[in-house]
């Protein structure tokens, strides 16, 4: 498998002032970088505008070459100005509940406050954006939960993943039938 | 409660061009018919193409007499044309997230891959439709992770299940006061 | 923290023609005053349809003091007239999957079916509306579920929570950047 190729995005309006320092963006940049050998290829900081937001999302899934995964940080909570998921349901084209709920199964023991992070995940062309939270310690806590799975997730959406699990059916002459590709 | 009455749908680009064997289709029709007494009034297998999916999905639910149950096999992943869950819901009017969630929480420990499945369920008329993945494991270990509560969730959503559970109201003269609805 | 301020809708075709006795309602009433000293600023009690649900939604969030928080107890099962959850999707302006992933998760140990219940949760303005369970027991113990992050989820929502959990960045001079905002 190639090297996964990620983008992250940090949705704050403080750092995008300067006013605060981003130290989630690159704790999740170094994580991906150390356990999964992830390539970051895109990063950059936005306030919380929703029309903004998903410009970046859009602009990044379309690029090229195209990154597997984006990731955001911050922007998920119930603060009034709180839209990531928003701008992220304004861009993905199929929707993936389950990475977020195995963030908030897993973080649960840490804090239940997991629960109220209202992330969501899903695809755009051959992209991943999953929203993560903005503390440096929820968004790497919550990366630490899909880590195992999160290669698999990729090779899939790349079309690498040639096995559906069915058994392959077999012509009269008893030659397997040629095929290459999945369902 | 008179039987269950089913529609399985495969949905795989390999199986319906006869390249692959659907083993997960009849699996999950003999679980239904061994552990609930099911009828499996229908089957069908396509392609991964969600405008056949959808509309497949609208026929027979409008069929009569009107299945309680439609399952789908395949299609719920990541990979490029995974669409089952878009196809369904581009038809269903009342979602459930609740149903795909216990799935995700029981199969958990067999596999957390559980959680990569991006199935959908919901109610269309009389009808529920629930998303299992494509695999004959994955498939059946879903469908085993309803089969407790499947029989009520069916009989509430044919209007048998008549107590919501409040306390009637009586009458100023003693009497119950006749209802025959719920809410 | 000044005091939560909360409206409960009863949904039911029966409490509202006077045939059942709404015990949910006060019980979630006495709830929310004894264990979070809650203000219960408005209740109603209306039929399970969707137009009359999210117009009485509506009003409530737009009204003047706005409450923090809208509970429902009734129509989320698969019943053929339960619409809550569909009244509840139009009107919210921001989804919230978690709560209701929440109260899955802790009522489960008591009852699976907790899983049956099509609840949804989400904010219309700064007003946060929560679908509830019917029955006396499964609208209390729900709200059970939620009682301990309940409070920091409103203290978000109002905007009095102004820490996002990134370090302040200093200037140049090492004073500290002034900052009013969160994101």
């Amino acid at each position: 498998m190639t090297p996964i190729r990620a983008a992250i995005l940090t949705v704050s309006d403080r750092c995008s002032r300067g006013q605060a320092l981003d130290t989630s963006g690159p704790a999740l940049a170094t994580m991906l970088r150390d356990r999964l050998n992830v390539e970051i290829a895109l990063t950059a900081c936005l306030p919380d505008e929703r029309t903004e937001l998903s410009r970046q999302l859009r602009e990044w899934a379309t690029a090229t070459p195209t990154p597997d995964l984006i990731l955001t940080t911050g922007g998920t909570g119930l603060a009034p100005r709180d839209v990531t998921p928003e701008a992220t349901l304004d861009v993905i084209e199929r929707r993936h509940h389950g990475l977020m709920e195995l963030i908030r199964r897993r973080c649960y023991e840490k804090t239940p406050r997991t629960y109220l992070s209202r992330g969501e995940a899903g695809t755009i062309g051959r992209t991943l954006i999953i929203n993560l939270p903005g503390s440096q310690r929820g968004a790497t806590e919550s990366l630490e939960a899909l880590l195992d799975i999160l290669p698999h997730a990729i090779e899939t959406l790349r079309g690498e993943v040639q096995d559906d699990g069915r058994p392959e059916a077999r012509s009269i002459t008893g030659r397997v039938v040629h095929h290459g590709d999945r369902s």
